[in-house]
């Protein structure tokens, strides 16, 4: 059962009490103290990865013993002092032939030499092996015909590791290397921290799990596996419980034999104010202190709830996928990687340009992901702004600029610290901005084929082309009528830009199959009847897109019911269209096809790719245009005209 | 049953066609034509760090539907477009509340309001929502007292992700956003490519392994261990076999049997030489074309073994432990990369400085690890020269300098590329060249306890004090006397150099408990008995070090029989004598009594540490002094008095 549904009345609790994001860590932090949970012994195979518990000592040296480093001859290099190639010495052949794995029994006595193998102990008396190679046969014995260093090819015992040194010190996160060392000295298991075991527990009526079936008004749970994802990324053992609905009883259940059996337990949606407290008050029931801090003034991730009970964290990160992963890495993972014994994630950091104004609410951290591209003065920072909601936005951007709670806004220009989130800045091999295309990704994925790496930013064909204005990226894709010519996109283009000829895809008025007002009718006819109609919702596109511009052209200055809907994409219209919530909009024909929409044809647009006539990077430019001609079949399946 | 003990003969093959680096990874690459092996379903948990093998379609929008982004009430925009505060809107509001999950069932009317929880689908009608904290409770309805822009706080449909357009692209490395963003359009498995199972096969009669006691003349495989670890890294699943003797039925059948069921074999030991050609006559037989390259002109590595036998790559691996990682890394890591589908390993460099020359064999592409300090033009590359045998050399080093064939040498000054073994050049806190002594761990253990961490290299007091005057270290222990004064380390600062004080130890002669030259006797008479006995066997220690200066001192101009032997620590002099290689040497007293050997005090030495008096870091100078302070129990245990 669960209960009547969750929605906003003025009659709930808003956030009595919005803590900064410092005092929020500082109290979190105080209540918790995290440290590492306890020591567990560990077999070489499973230690990459984690983290020693003790110091480690030496017990035996490394090599154990003085070893040959070549194949050769133990030799004494007193008798070899005057050797040389006019006077080569003889040296008689010890009895004894030493193999790896061979202790030798007689000692090298002056005059002799004793055949010796990469890896042989050096028999006691020789202070130095001479090569094979530099040796000859003579008689009974070996001709030398050079002098030898005292020492020579020999590594003594001891010298890489000694007996009781210290070998690796606790807190080492132990890699390829350091499983050598332990290898070396014969240690075959290790004391490191335990994991923390991490519950994940995703809370609201709409949660659907991957690979069911979506109900209406559903929403796929991606924050279970992409927190448990970033669990393990952080030394943590992730069990994720999936989702319960907003019923208090179920919830409750849920929530006390989650946190009873883990070291830790997160929890996804069901802090916004809107969607209810219950997650909240079963939160208060479960221990001491409880909840040390519920609403910060971070964007995104306002209604975080951060927990302490009986020395356990638990946390409520906010629903939406993007506040709920800055929330997570920003204040959740730097403590659960001290219980898991792990050092602070060293981020990266790089100075980049911001090419527009960077807006924030004044006494409130903000954070704006960006996406890195090259440019004339060194990186360029490109907001990624998908909103809060989106899962897409971490796969795009390269790090995110820090705007601090006590600044309105940086202007465009402002040279910015990006946190990386990776380790490195790798600007794109090509950065391709402005209007984006179905027929693009099978471009791109030829493009991968030639090993090229591409980014796109789908900013419409405006900003794409401020953008390779600025010279801040390779391609900006542009389809652009202009309404005095009637001619697509050259008339855009400034000077010492040039065009790379794309595609012809067909505009249209996406409706309802069925539907009265369109159904077997003329675009004019069909235009005029849905204007005509006060119950006709129409779905917009984005300023700056040249859908927008065909659109608004199409209805002169005409604002129908639904004009200010402005989703970015030829998806999002035919998507409105097809579940009801608008009625008809403009959008491609392969977009319509797809999701079995009417389709009335307006124009036969040129999509094409303006670049500089002097790119910054001429070869991945050719391979850009090599990888267009190689996508005829992908482009003409999607009734693309290549031009 | 093994074959009698392998040994070098003049009888035996050398490698009779040594290919230069380049020429046999091009032979390998080519018989190879490394590709995936084929793909398989792995679900959402376990898909982080595969790599995708096909292009991934969303099958749904995301988000499914418009939806809010705050609590509030979903509205017509034009309704609020004169509202103010002055003169607020009235809005009736709608018998509908829509919680997240909830379908609404009737339209936003012009003059209405709905009540909509963040995450709630917009009901036809509405083109924007008015948050919550925006509004305020008026009779039956709300009033609100501003203007909302049409599409506020809506999240449209498919304008994250549209329905039908590339997700995902086939060779993408999954991270935590990838998993998001498959999740998030209810994908719970996706095709990979299936990572190649390869076998680690070592041999040799002398390897023991991890976790058995050591025999006489046998040593530990750490090789086995560490090349699992490194094929995991790089997208394998390892296999490791253990070790097996030279025994050619027993290799024959271990072999096969790897080649047999695997889809990648590596074995190590076994292709120096010296060390027979049993390897390498049963990969003869695995099937065509066989060995493609045996002998590379490549430091540390020569003796690697490439081969491919019926479309499997098989590989003999160096031995010694330094030429095994370098060849893999170098030669065999990418084609096992390509056949596991991921990427090249992008390994990030960075230029520093050689403050000593590198010497390098011409036509012998070499390879010198380096570990990296903060020197006062930059980065300084100091060679970490352990020798090929060693295991510790990748764990202290930072990356490496590739010297070319056709370049013999590299001059001190010169600017090198460094590739980095890592991410990123991390400089330690502290660098600290010169001297080692057990007592240093200790200090560093609680240095690393107050957050700082320290890079030493053992170079010996003079070698401290040159890197030190040029800048290139923080702190360089030593232990240096001053014959003339009789006064240790002060006569050897440069001008504002000063000595942190350290602690005394005692340096003494070691020998065998119950040697008659000794035993019972003051140190006069027990040297003067070891320097009438041509039997008697020293060890010595390496030039620089303050030790050597010492036993110089007491020799005189002698050079009895082992003077030569010249290994560079405490414990290794130690060792030497406790194994009979030696019978007598120099080392301090904790080393001594660790091994049981009988000790005769020298001299009570100061070990300091010298620093500038204008540090680079003054704070972690401080934090190394605190340190040092703390550490006394330590140092009282090993029976060093601290000054």
């Amino acid at each position: 059962m669960t209960d009547a549904p969750r929605a906003p009345s003025h009659a709930q609790d808003q956030f009595l009490n919005v803590l900064s994001r410092d005092a929020a860590e500082a109290a979190f932090l105080d209540a918790l103290r995290p440290a590492p949970l306890g020591v567990q012994e560990i077999g070489l195979d499973g230690l990459p990865g984690r983290v020693l518990a003790r110091d480690i000592a030496a017990p035996v040296d490394a090599p154990p013993f003085d070893r040959a480093t070549v194949d050769g001859f133990a030799i004494r290099a007193a008798d070899l002092f005057e050797a040389s190639a006019a006077r080569p010495v003889h040296l008689r052949l010890s009895p004894e032939t030493i193999a790896c794995g061979t202790a030798p029994m007689l000692p090298v006595t002056p005059g002799s030499a004793t055949p010796i193998a990469t890896g042989g102990p050096i028999p006691r008396g020789a202070d130095a092996v001479v090569m094979i190679e530099h040796t000859e046969p003579d008689g009974d014995g070996i001709a030398v015909a050079r002098a030898v260093a005292p020492g020579s090819h020999i590594s003594f015992a001891g010298s890489d590791i000694a007996r009781g040194q210290t070998l690796l010190r606790k807190g080492t996160l132990i890699g390829a290397p350091e499983i050598a060392m332990l290898a070396a000295v014969g240690i075959d298991r290790a004391p490191v921290w335990r994991r923390p075991r991490v519950a994940v527990l995703s809370t609201g009526d709409e949660l659907v799990q991957p690979g069911q079936p979506l109900r209406p008004a559903a929403v796929y749970d991606s924050n279970g596996p992409v927190i448990s994802a970033a669990l393990r990324e952080n030394g943590c053992e992730a069990v994720h419980l999936g989702a319960v609905p907003d019923d208090p009883q179920a919830l409750e259940t849920a929530v006390r034999a989650a946190f009873a059996g883990h070291d830790a337990l997160i929890l996804s949606g069901g802090t916004s104010k809107g969607a209810g407290d219950l997650t909240v008050r079963v939160i208060e029931g479960l221990g001491a202190p409880g909840i040390v801090a519920h609403g910060v003034a971070l964007k995104p991730g306002k209604p975080l709830c951060l927990a302490v009970c009986d020395g356990k964290p638990v946390v409520v990160l906010p629903g939406f996928p993007t506040s709920a992963m800055f929330t997570f890495h920003d204040l959740v993972a730097p403590a659960l990687r001290a219980m898991a014994g792990l050092p602070p994630r060293g981020a990266a950091r790089v100075e980049a340009i911001l090419p527009l104004r960077l807006s924030s609410e004044l006494g409130r951290t903000e954070f704006a992901m960006v996406a890195l591209t090259e440019g004339p003065d060194g990186l360029v920072a490109h907001p990624v702004a998908k909103g809060s909601g989106a899962v897409t936005a971490f796969a795009q951007a390269d790090g995110f600029v820090t705007v601090p709670a006590l600044v309105d806004s940086l202007p465009p220009g402002t040279r910015a610290e990006v946190t990386l989130f990776g380790p490195r800045a790798d600007a794109p091999g090509l950065a391709i901005i402005g209007s984006h295309c179905v027929g693009l990704d099978a471009v791109l994925g030829r493009l991968a084929g030639r090993g090229i790496r591409a980014r796109i930013l789908a900013t419409g064909s405006q900003g794409g082309l401020a953008a390779l204005r600025r010279r801040e990226c390779d391609i900006a894709p542009i389809h652009l009528l202009d309404p005095e010519t009637g001619a697509y996109n050259a008339p855009f283009l400034a000077e010492g830009m040039r065009l790379i000829p794309g595609w012809r895809r067909m505009q249209g008025l996406l409706f309802r199959p069925g539907d009265p007002r369109c159904e077997g009718r003329g675009l004019d006819a069909a235009l005029a009847a849905l204007l005509a109609d006060p119950e006709a919702i129409m779905v917009n596109r984005n300023q700056g897109s040249g859908t927008r511009v065909l659109l608004d052209g199409l209805l002169g200055g005409a604002r129908p019911p639904g004009y200010w809907n402005q989703p970015a994409s030829h998806n999002a219209v035919a998507a409105s269209i097809a579940q009801g919530r608008a009625d008809w909009g403009m959008a491609i024909r392969p977009v319509a096809a797809a999701m079995g929409l009417g389709f009335l044809p307006v124009a036969d647009e040129h999509y094409d790719f303006a670049v500089w006539q002097d790119p910054r990077d001429p070869a991945a430019l050719a391979a850009f245009e090599a990888a267009l001609a190689d996508s005829a079949p992908e482009l003409a399946a999607l009734g693309f005209v290549r031009a």
